[in-house]
């Protein structure tokens, strides 16, 4: 059992994750790095709307106040 | 009688909860983790709209400030 | 008189309130517990929506800065 | 002269007020008390939307962050 | 020259001054009062949609967040 | 190169900005003092939208969180 | 492996960055500087919409809090 909810973005550093942002957008890539704001950088990463990717970026800084939802992807 | 209400998080560790977002979307998990900005980790997450579920997803980090209500699934 | 705004909560403890959200749903049910944040936890809760009971949760934790109002139920 | 805008709560103390809301709702009743957030408690109040009465509330609790205006009622 | 944008309420102060909120409307009235928040305390207000007074209202306090703008007036 | 983004505002002081607004709403006006919220005064400010001048205000105080970007006026 | 997400940023310092908003701009610009708000100022910047330059900046000050993402342009 974990004790705070940090520990799992944690344990998905270095693997692919998907974030939801709360304008409907996603982004998949390679967690590198996050901070207590729950500012993220991924690697490797793909935008996504509506099931389809809509642009390729390389690193992206993502600001946390934007960010609803981060899961490893599977 | 309980003092502060994230003692009622802390009942339903472990436990299935609902957790509704300011965007019409539920998740629906094991509550792992929680800290005080309402930070929660979820596993075994399903994502629901309108009743329908339209995503099965492992763990799931979820950001406090998108979170309107988390209860305990009944 | 009352010299904090967060009195008429603690006299509301144990007591039937309605909570108004930003979205437009009210919560109504018994008040167990709140704090600075104006977090709640309520217990025996029914969610309204439109002058309707929309759903039936026992206890819920409702997040702070969704809340528009708390008044005890008459 | 006064110093500071909340000296103005101050001395509408146990007077009626209309409290006017963000999502366009007023609520006029007694202020009882008020913080620094700007958290304030009513009493004797009375919802409106449109100069219509839509509700008649005991005590009402409002959170200070949905508030835009609190004048005097005249 | 002024050092801080505060300076410029300073000297607003006991002058008509107009606010210009986030929801579209205006307060016209003498400034009496503001803090670091930017509340501020007016006198003798007239709320103004579209050009026109829509309300007279004696004192307003009105709270900083929902303030976009505030000019003396000309 | 410089190490602060507040410094390219400290250079654009006693210069013409155009301040753009999320309302979508942009002031042109001479610079006269920032905070770090990014509150901003300007002096002979003109407010435009959609390119036309809609409005001329000698002074304007400016919230920051009322900001999305600040230029020099080219 | 880098531990934190502003380090991104650090590594883009003088190189062109594609700044996007949550109104749906973008900004095309040479990153010059970055505090822990996320605050920015980039130089020889052009504003784009849809795919389409709509302006052309020189210095650009863009608040943190308007920005969903920073990417190194490709």
């Amino acid at each position: 059992m974990e004790a705070r909810p940090l520990d799992a973005l944690n344990r998905a550093r270095d693997k692919k994750v998907i974030v939801e942002l709360k304008n409907g957008k996603q982004y998949l890539g390679t967690l590198r790095a996050f901070d207590i704001h729950i500012n993220v950088t991924l690697e490797d990463t793909e935008e996504r709307a509506e099931g389809q990717v809509t642009r390729k970026l390389g690193v992206a800084f993502i600001r946390g106040d934007t960010i609803i939802m981060i899961s490893p992807a599977q």
